[in-house]
């Protein structure tokens, strides 16, 4: 079979390497899972929901729907959008359903990327988000951020010096894979500097409300003044991924395009499964089930974090997540985090090597750790294993 | 904002311009619908199989899966594929589910068509086959049928012609829009010109277990020595549309593309449905429910060719579908059918136009008329009143 040239541009997943060489160590305690605890899906709740949509919205839930999302799940959307994320004057014409938000990104990839375009993403960045870009032949280049953000002078430079700068994607909220969250000024600046620019902003949000310390920041579809911003919300990690519904917030005129390229795509996403949430986030506490969530993800973080104070080698960095999933390491200058996986699966700790998460040229020395995954006894073991192999290094 | 070249490429559909002009006429009798009669959804076993699942599959079902789909769904499709369909030797290496058939095309033009590609297609074909690929700058040919099948004459002469035909869409059974069905002969022929050729067969079939008619006829992917049909099947017209479930059947190579495709677009398909659909298929009567829905289609069938015998001017000739769907309409040359349906729909009667079903130069003579939507009753009052409004124009 002879394939497109797009395929060429495709690389095979650096993660699915990386689970392979874990999968040949059974027993080993996995922070290289980006998942959230199955544990936790309010399993009682899911029951009634999904029975209370078979038998009052019965043949409508297993038939054909629309194109941009059932109506009842559109409401509730645009409603949260407004009242959760303070986002004004969001309608449901502002929201159409993805299954997940990789499909939101791959819907703006394919509506605006051009080859030779030059998509902006955060150094590092989430590496779906690069691959949804990638088959449409784009440039990629990586801003820096520091501890409130992408650099406001880096964006600058790059906007001014790349033209075919189209779309900027960024995770404004416990990043993966940092767990960085930009603060309110920089948000500002951010949109005050990119509304000079004939630019798209893929705004990818599944970890905003998964803040367990702090108070919640608006996201940049709150400071919107023009329509550039497309906002990506997903019920993945707040509620459960396995019914893949997520949406986009946008302008109107976008959601008709994205609901043309969709219709093409798949028709619409599961008519059931949208109406399994829509009915959750109607009748059911999800601000409790959050709460539950933020709990059970705070305490986890904080005690791989006191694990890390106590055992890391002093030269090795890491961030403090408010919210999210992920903690990143930087191990020092010159020690390939890649080499150090043999040795710490060896030891039966796994976890993914940051370089993976560039666009271009990785940083070697980096690392993701996911703390959601295992138990609180699993992290505190598994830190301290990872603590010893560090040394060996540093 | 600048949308890509690509979507220069989208036109807008012209069935929803019909579906306006029909909800502008409210109690309009439709034969302009193509979906599935939600009154012989089994609802009782999808219920019971939806409650099996929370209980006994809980939190996986709410969890992320694989790409290429869950297990059970794919061994017992795998299963299927042999069993019923009689394609000898496929395992679930073969299978990749995807959100309805229609994102199976999608895959399949990401993944083979470049700019200037040529695709084939019956004359006329499903539309969203041909809007899947439109992004890519391919060209369509269409090429003829008669009452077995694609004119194999005209198709050596298309391939010989043009060396940049990249793939063969196609719908063998019950086509939509002209409910027909290729015979077994044409089938062998079919495949051993394409032999030949360096080109991919999409063998799109959604109505192939819908035969009220006859015996059922092996599949294009039964006679496929070299591993160049990609065969889609989908449950959305033997169980439900609503929980998208639909899979392809291809070499394991291909299912390993479209799985990096797949997962950079969506990342896999709803996990809930999945397990839905598996559990019916693996412990429900799949098959005395096909054999419900054959009686009620074919005897609403039968009853729209009898009052189409019974009422049309005997000027306009008609196909005599065995399954699916669809029944196709030609009216006198010159006869513009999508000015008729000015005067079908103000009698209050509504189909689609059947130009709109071809990829280029649609034949205005044309009309598709969906038997599966309404009642008897309906269906018989409705063609009495569109062979009156069909009178005026012969």
């Amino acid at each position: 079979m002879s394939y497109s040239v797009r395929m060429d541009r495709i690389t095979p997943s650096a993660i699915r390497g990386v689970a392979k060489r874990i999968a040949s160590k059974p027993g080993c305690i996995s922070f290289a899972g980006g998942m959230p605890d199955p544990a936790l899906f309010p399993m009682e709740s899911l029951k009634a929901v999904t029975n209370e949509v078979i038998d009052n919205e019965g043949r409508f839930a297993f038939g054909y729907g629309s194109t941009q999302g059932t109506s009842a799940l559109l409401d509730v959307l645009a409603k949260r959008m407004v009242e959760k994320e303070g986002i004004a004057g969001i309608t449901p014409a502002n929201i159409g359903v993805t299954t997940g938000s990789q499909q939101g990104i791959a819907v703006a990839a394919m509506l605006f990327l051009d080859e030779g375009d030059v998509v902006v993403v955060e150094n590092p960045t989430y590496l779906g988000g690069v691959n949804a870009c990638r088959p449409y032949g784009c440039d990629f280049v990586g801003v820096d951020t520091d501890d409130e953000g992408m650099i406001i002078a880096e964006l600058e430079k790059v906007l001014n010096e790349n033209p075919k700068v189209k779309m900027i994607y960024t995770i404004p909220n416990f990043q993966n894979p940092t767990g960085k969250a930009w603060s309110l000024e920089r948000r500002k600046q951010f949109m005050e500097v990119v509304n000079k620019y004939d630019v798209v902003v893929l705004e990818d949000n599944p970890y905003g409300e998964i803040r367990f310390k702090g108070e919640h920041i608006l996201p940049l579809k709150a400071f919107d003044t023009k329509g550039q911003v497309i906002y990506l919300g997903s019920c993945s990690k707040i509620l459960c991924p396995g019914l893949r519904v997520a949406w986009i917030c946008a302008n109107p005129e976008y959601v008709g395009m994205y609901e043309k390229v969709k219709e093409s795509s798949d028709l619409q996403c599961c008519e059931f499964a949208q109406r399994q949430v829509a009915g959750f986030l109607e009748r059911y506490d999800i601000e409790a089930h959050i709460d539950t969530i933020k709990a059970a993800y705070g305490t986890k973080c904080e005690a791989m974090l006191k694990a890390m104070d106590e055992h890391f080698p002093e030269e090795v960095k890491y961030t403090r997540p408010e919210g999210g999933m992920f903690i990143w390491v930087e191990l020092p200058e010159g020690v390939d985090a890649n080499v150090v996986l043999d040795d710490a699966i060896e030891a039966g700790v796994a976890y993914v090597p940051g370089e993976f998460f560039y666009a271009n040229n990785g940083a070697k020395n980096t690392i993701r750790l996911n703390f959601t995954g295992e138990t609180i006894e699993n992290i505190t073991k598994g830190v301290e294993i990872l603590g010893e192999v560090f040394k060996k290094y540093v």
